[in-house]
């Protein structure tokens, strides 16, 4: 072994705007297209989340301008809860910082993505963004802001009063991008949206030439939604330390009921005579073989109920059909429902509709649609689990082939996603999500074999009906010419009723 | 618009550790298979980065044990250079806390993977790392240590001095996982990690059932390498930012040749008038769009030459052909290499090799192995660029059809991979990175079309000289009974003389 005489290795920590800043292929912003698109998402995200906090109809403005060839400015403007001036430095100019870290479904997850799309537009044109919000208690306050990424921290260059109409946000941030490019995706975006979110209208206007205005085809505010307490079965050393620390004074029985959903009086006595524990011991003084004991037996108790659903929003059956037929031209829809499921103690639900109609693209599996908490997922379909799912499904024995072309619109509602990187676009593999997908799609597939079989007969019905309408006429003719008579009696009526007879389902 | 009249966001910030201890299916800790294949991953990719700065040659020990029918313990030792005893807590028990951030070629990239693995362990088992590490400096220190999620720190459980033979790091990590379905994939990654770091030798038991000691085909430690500064074309204002902050006094022309590679005295000048700046202003007093300006004209002037590659290590042609020959029973194996070229500044130089044999999956398309900085990358392959690029080339074009299985050996390198996400397993759309792949392939399948060619060409001889030496003894027999001899001669020579002249090649 040889060893030179100074090694010199150099340890350093890095901030995670640091690290994200590195490594921003990983949070959706790896080159211009991706930058375009991913800031107008975040920031529609986080409007639509602001509007949820708000409990109002979202009413979302995103204008896109072009400054030069390859730099635009967009402006996504919301009518959402606003956010409160002393929060706005850290809310914008801090990664991992943020409101979106309750127990229940939310659009954002991570405290990341519009701070990612700030950071970009100060490092591609070195401007700052520009943040106007006004809350219910407060006055409309105008700020500037960059990104200290070496410290994770907001640099304000302004901060001043200005006056705004109503409650809301309105974000401003340049950045060098390539708006031809993303364009499409960008439309393609935000129609899907007003799908997964039928109760908001989204005004896009892209250099004065394009102009949509979408969605709204919901009026009811859905109903709100609340955080949830942790499941038994999500515990792991973490958690349970957590827990001790806030009721450490507690005894076991008392420590199980106030700390996780779905552990009752006699819940916590079943489970406790289960594990041969004392209700009465103190939690605190478990030694850590007991702690450790006892996260294993939370985990793997099946007494538990599966966790409760409060915390999810699911479009449900009408908005997501009504949405559909609204967005796409469609012949026949199905909806199915799958749920409450749970993957390591956190609920999820999964709804999906088929559609069929000459919008969708021809091909001998279902195009398919993927919503994660009310958010369309455009890129990397190729790389997660829920079309590796679609692709395994046998589509040509519930005659998929026979039909007019299929598009799946799946929606996961989940109080925790297993996005496979911060840029949310392509989901791990969850053996329970997996298998709810799949049932989902087989319940679908059936619909299908239904519809189809329902046309088929329908095809073979009307031949039938016109070869017994020809004959019918013809006998009445000759019928006719025997009597000698010139009035030939139409035999319509007969041929309808023989065939209202047989039912056309 | 409707608001409630109290709305109650919460703001709170959260610790990278928190945000991966979370969210750890990013990084590759998403279930207990995976869990047990990543930590073997990090131990052994940390200790061949430790060996490499100590210029050793690698002998790196994995044991890995099962503890309980879900628990396993996994100790990788190494004789690298050891860590500092002050700094084994932080970089150890602190997500993006390392020695892997300097501009040079790295298997480590993020200070998060090793981390992540003792996060795992102790939420899944309650167990804290034991760390054994000494430097050539430094007495042999022995940790046991956890990691404080919420505050991103180590918890230190105890730390004492006890003896080790030599220098170097022995980690020890227990955790709940899944070893009956890791372990065909552990011991993969092992035999590939031999052909991309073929200096090593590494032993591999697990449960005293398997002992695999594999690698050392090679004897020479590659030389060593070193970090090199920023490229002219990797600036953004970040970078910019940063350089005026060490070097704010000088003037522009120092400015640039200091802070950046390929910037000499009259790269320097050329620049500065194509810019029509100044050499003389001083860079801290320049405007903020004059600022902006400057970063803009350093991405985009092309008078920089190429990036240099001191910072790069490649396997090389003879280790590489002779690693894979010593894993892989191979027919023939050609060897390519593309670059140095860059991407955003990023040097990088693509090399590969093209076998083929029995030993490789028989498919119309090679099967691909991918290398990236001396890691084997076995997850995700078809998320991948690399996987997108093999699948365009026209293999049959090539006659891949007509050949033995082929399989692509490529090994990129890069000071920066643009990995999807943490879990380092697939790269993200690079169009430099891709086009250069392109051309190492069909250079590979030009050089595949030719042993093809003479494959054929030498199927068709020796038919050709079967019938040759057919006819040959007849007309000799024929010859030979005519004349009434009994000794037919023999026609081998002949035979033989009349191919030889034909070329082989």
């Amino acid at each position: 072994m040889s060893h030179q005489d100074t090694i010199d290795v150099r340890f350093e920590s890095i901030s995670p705007a640091e690290f994200f800043y590195r490594n921003r292929q990983m949070a959706g912003f790896g080159n211009p297209t991706q930058a375009v698109y991913s800031t107008v998402r975040e920031l529609v995200e986080n409007s639509l989340d602001s509007c949820d906090d708000a409990q109002t109809l979202p009413m979302i403005e995103i204008e896109i301008q072009s400054v030069k060839s390859d730099i635009v400015t967009i402006k996504v403007s919301d009518n959402g809860a606003g956010v409160p001036p002393d929060q706005v430095p850290q809310a914008f100019g801090r990664v991992l910082y943020g409101s979106k870290y309750a127990q229940q479904q939310k659009r954002g997850t991570f405290g990341l993505g519009v701070t990612m799309a700030i950071l970009y537009g100060q490092i591609s044109t070195d401007s700052p963004v520009i943040i106007h919000s006004k809350t219910q208690n407060s006055n409309a306050i105008l700020y500037r802001l960059l990104v200290d990424v070496k410290n994770n921290s907001p640099i304000i260059e302004s901060m001043e009063e200005l006056q705004r109409p109503y409650v809301g946000t309105t974000v401003i941030i340049q950045l060098k991008g390539d708006l031809k490019r993303a364009q499409d995706r960008i439309i393609e975006y935000i129609r899907l949206s007003t799908i997964s979110t039928p109760h908001a209208t989204l005004k896009l206007r892209i250099d004065d030439e394009i102009h949509e205005d979408l969605g709204g085809s919901s009026k009811t505010i859905p109903a709100p939604i609340s955080p949830s307490k942790p499941h038994p079965r999500s515990v792991d050393m973490e958690v349970l330390r957590r827990l001790i620390s806030t009721h450490g004074k507690k005894n076991l029985d008392e420590f199980l009921q106030v700390s996780f959903q779905k552990i009752g009086v006699r819940t916590s006595a079943r489970f406790l005579q289960f594990m041969n524990l004392s209700p009465n011991k103190i939690i605190s003084e478990l030694t850590r073989d007991e702690l450790s004991h006892l996260a294993q037996a939370l985990r793997k108790y099946d007494g538990f109920e599966r966790p409760d659903s409060k915390c999810l929003s699911i479009i449900g059956k009408d908005d997501f059909l009504k949405s559909i037929t609204s967005v796409f031209n469609t012949k026949t829809a199905e909806y199915s429902i799958r749920g409450v499921s749970e993957w390591q103690g956190n609920p999820f639900i999964i709804e999906a509709v088929l559609a069929t109609g000459d919008d969708f693209p021809n091909s001998d599996i279902p195009t398919l649609y993927r919503f994660v908490n009310r958010v369309p997922l455009l890129y990397d379909s190729s790389d997660g689990i829920l079309t590796r799912v679609l692709k395994r499904v046998n589509w040509s024995r519930y005659g998929a082939r026979s039909s007019e072309p299929i598009a799946i619109f799946l929606h996961l509602c989940s109080t925790k996603i297993p996005f496979k990187a911060a840029g949310k676009q392509s989901l791990a593999s969850i053996p329970e999500i997996e298998q709810e997908a799949s049932q989902v799609l087989k319940e679908l597939g059936r619909k299908l074999g239904k519809i189809t079989a329902r046309s088929i007969r329908r095809v073979r019905e009307s031949k039938k009906m016109r070869e017994f309408s020809k004959s019918f006429r013809q006998i009445a003719r000759f019928g006719t010419a025997l009597s000698g008579d010139d009035d030939v009696p139409s035999t319509d009526r007969l041929v309808k009723r023989l065939f209202e007879v047989e039912p056309d389902e």
